[in-house]
């Protein structure tokens, strides 16, 4: 299995419209990719680092698919609206990483 | 319910002892903070971005806990054995961030 990380910077001076992305745009990608092997789709919401400063990453979606191959044919299938939603609720540049769940 | 994240940048010059870390710090982890209610302790290790080039971060622990009340408790109960224990396995900096879980 491997973890899709969507991790969206911080920053006094971005947009965020949490509303969308929670009713519109996490919806789309679990419509559009469960069906090709994203078994969960995690949420979550930057509070701080341990010692109280800002967090680097204002929201981080945190996506499992079944196979590498998996992730690749979704986002074949799919990459294209889903990435074009992204403007509809941010203006910052997401960091996306693909990582092997170990454990 | 949060989510504390454990990210350890990449680069060609680091060290980082993935056996070391499998089989003596994460069970620490897990023996010291489950009982201050760590719920589920995930690793994932960077494969790559999705265009192919090198990942951010080449390993990541994503903790969850009951509350960030209990990620206090549990920093303040062994924080100071179990991150004097991370030069045992890497020479990098990780970037910790906490998380409120959304969905």
């Amino acid at each position: 299995m491997i973890l899709v990380t969507v991790m969206y910077p911080a920053g006094a001076e971005t947009k965020f419209d949490l509303d969308y992305y929670l009713s519109k745009h996490m919806p789309l990608v679990k419509e559009r990719w469960t069906p090709h092997g994203l078994s969960n789709a995690q949420v979550v919401k930057g509070v701080s680092k341990p010692d109280g400063s800002a967090p680097d990453f204002q929201m981080m979606a945190l996506l499992t698919f079944g196979s590498l191959d998996n992730f690749k044919a979704a986002g074949k299938a799919h990459g294209r609206e889903i990435f074009a939603d992204i403007p509809n609720f941010t203006d910052t540049q997401a960091t996306v990483q693909i990582s092997e769940i170990l454990a």
